[in-house]
């Protein structure tokens, strides 16, 4: 940025300044408890909406930046604040200050045989990195889900939406110091160089954890560079299986749904896998209930050879490997017929990203096989691809879609955002 | 190691098949019961009885490269196998058997709103590395505990124990395979190049996780190379603080023990902090029953000027900044005076590798503090650092102790093996 130090060791003393100060807080705030975090939480909310001349300026600026850097309609719309949208950020805060506060629950406690009474006790995690790009809510939704759970955040956003980060930062700072926030809960790089994340991705001093939330590319910079736990939410390529004992007409509507709904989001539809023995009566009606829904259609040989043979005109583009391996958060849908249900698992675990899947069969034997042996976060029977969202698991919120297997796995709310400790409490006793 | 490829491409070519084969392994694994993998650990270990000679004739290799290299007797004695260690090693693998298996516990079951029930379902991680360095009974007590958790596990041991641990993995394997386990659900990398640890890291299309179990110059290699999640098991600079309220009694009883009974392993003491106010009182006994016990004393002014006062003879190295920051792992202690419980706890945050701290306190108020506000994996009222341990805690084997915050914290055993995965049962349901 124009404003910002140019200089290589002063980006990295600052940010190595923001760590240190980000771990004092994160102490500070482990005392914390939820009436006083819920406080806060109100405070930036109303904060944030008092501010809002200041932030909608700062929008301002962002979007004459990206009109003259000829950024796409859609991606302005992104970056694009309005005072309904702000006064959604502003909700969404309040609706966080509503949940349960995880921390401080007793997962277990047992004495064993020396006699020592042993707690296990959720616990903020600490200091948590979040390195985002374009849609500046990130800012506020990622940063009040961290503070709820007690822990110190640091947010490094896109360069495009610099200006209304820094501002929505800002506001959320001076809102919660007013009600006894520590200054460096929720802090904000201000600086879009480059370097910034390589500097965050080294921190493992101060940093706990870093959650890269963008496309597959700034995830990879951050896995590369990362000393810190990472977790991952990369793509979602879900698919259906209609299985031999599939009920069709069930099968069609989450194929469609799945598909259709909101083609843009990572829990949505890619690939359908059709058993070979339903085909020839799904595969047409499948096809022409796709096309209604104006879905583009990459299938493999055996599909496109069954819809000819139905004397259809329905056009259907030849699948290559590469379409097994595409998300393509659009209206496209690459078909394969399959022999048999492992040939659909074998495919599943190959070439899918192990987010969501769904098996459609009234065959209970073959759905506990899918929900055993699909390794995947979440793994469905008979309902859409699209409830895979921590909103529609129940969890109020969510940070995203964790693809790891580590620490969060499938939907990642607060919960995921903690960690925990032992305390063992004895009456003297050694070894 | 003499008899290993030395071309990189090789060597590369091959980890990375072992890699895919593991994965292949870990799916079929996947699905076995608990009575099925504990039938392959009894094979298992009955086999590493029969092949008693094989293992000590390549033990006996490893030992006599070890005496040419001129490893100190220690070293040598940490490698050496016999007929009695090797059955401890079996016994293991038959103690291992006897535990719960979590996999496909029931984590949570529920129906939110959408009438989807949804259950949270506790299932194998995938594909662990295990790099360890000289013990070669790791490739069995490592290898067994993430077989039990339905893991493919790829080994790789250090250079000093090579024909140990390829003894040893046959041995698993072959006993294995006989009672039905995957061909490639064991496996060592049977080369000790350098290299191969860096291709083990960079392999996250494989490789779920990597626990590093050595010193810390291994850890570090793996955690700046890993693309996967690392967790590590770093140093413990244990603390205990003795409070302005302990029963000195107890203090001196737990300082004796924690610094004393086995000073070689994390959960050993190496710093202890003495409030002020009963310093006068403490400082001079502690000292005179830490010598008794051919402890080594190094402190800080304060202490010195009391035992000096206290017209002892005792001799007390001046401690350094550096002292605060050492594992001694030897009959060393490092002491110093605290004006009060906060400097106590942050000095723990500051200097301590967030293991394992004890207060000694009769105050419930000040121990709670303390418990809430030590940022350890283990945090301890009256009663030793010692019971840092999976066994003492009841877990009945550990894989090491966690001084990470993320999925694993302290001591780490089957549970800590495992990952989860949502199951979502619907009658149709769309969004």
């Amino acid at each position: 940025m124009d404003d910002s130090p140019s200089n290589t060791t002063s980006i990295k003393d600052q940010i190595l300044a923001m760590g240190a100060q980000a771990l004092d807080a994160s102490r500070a705030l482990a005392t914390f408890d939820s009436d006083h975090k819920n406080r806060i939480l109100l405070a930036m909310a109303d904060r944030l909406i008092a501010d809002e001349a200041i932030i909608l300026e700062a929008n301002a600026k962002d979007i004459a930046a990206a009109e003259k850097n000829g950024l796409t309609s859609a991606m302005i719309d992104r970056l694009k604040l309005d005072p309904q949208r702000l006064a959604g950020i502003a909700d969404g805060i309040r609706q966080v200050a509503k949940l349960h506060d995880p921390v401080g629950e007793l997962l277990e406690e047992w004495v064993p045989k020396n006699g020592i009474t042993i707690r296990k006790k959720r616990t903020p995690i600490g200091v948590i990195g979040i390195i985002y790009e374009s849609r500046p809510n990130v800012t506020s939704d990622a940063g009040v889900l961290c503070f709820k759970t007690g822990n110190a955040v640091i947010l490094r956003g896109g360069s495009e939406a610099i200006h209304s980060n820094r501002a929505i930062a800002d506001s959320l700072q001076n809102g919660g110091m007013a009600e006894g926030m520590p200054p460096h809960a929720v802090q904000l790089i201000p600086i879009t160089d480059r370097e910034s994340v390589k500097h965050m991705a080294e921190m493992d001093q101060y940093l706990d954890l870093i959650i890269p939330r963008g496309g597959a590319g700034l995830i990879e910079t951050v896995v590369s560079l990362a000393r810190m736990p990472v977790i991952k939410h990369y793509d979602g390529i879900c698919h259906a299986y209609v299985d031999v004992d599939a009920d069709l007409d069930m099968a069609e509507a989450i194929t469609i749904n799945a598909k259709t709904q909101k083609p843009s989001v990572c829990n949505a539809l890619e690939t359908l896998l059709i058993h070979q023995d339903v085909a020839e009566k799904f595969a047409p009606l499948i096809a022409k209930s796709l096309r209604k829904n104006k879905v583009q259609l990459i299938a493999d040989e055996k599909f496109i050879e069954i819809i000819k043979e139905s004397n259809s005109d329905i056009d259907v583009q030849a699948a290559t490997e590469a379409d097994w391996r595409t998300e393509y958060l659009d209206l496209i849908l690459s078909i394969k017929i399959v022999a048999d249900q492992d040939e659909a698992m074998n495919h599943i675990n190959h070439y899918g990203s192990h987010h969501s899947d769904v098996i459609i069969t009234s065959n209970e034997t073959h759905a506990n096989r899918f929900l055993a042996e699909v390794d995947s976060a979440a793994v469905f029977w008979n309902c859409s691809t699209r409830f895979s969202d921590g909103e529609e698991f129940g969890f109020g919120a969510e940070i995203g879609i964790s693809t790891d297997k580590l620490h969060a796995r499938g939907p990642m709310a607060l919960k995921e955002l903690t960690s925990y400790k032992y305390q063992l409490i004895g009456t003297g006793q050694v070894r």
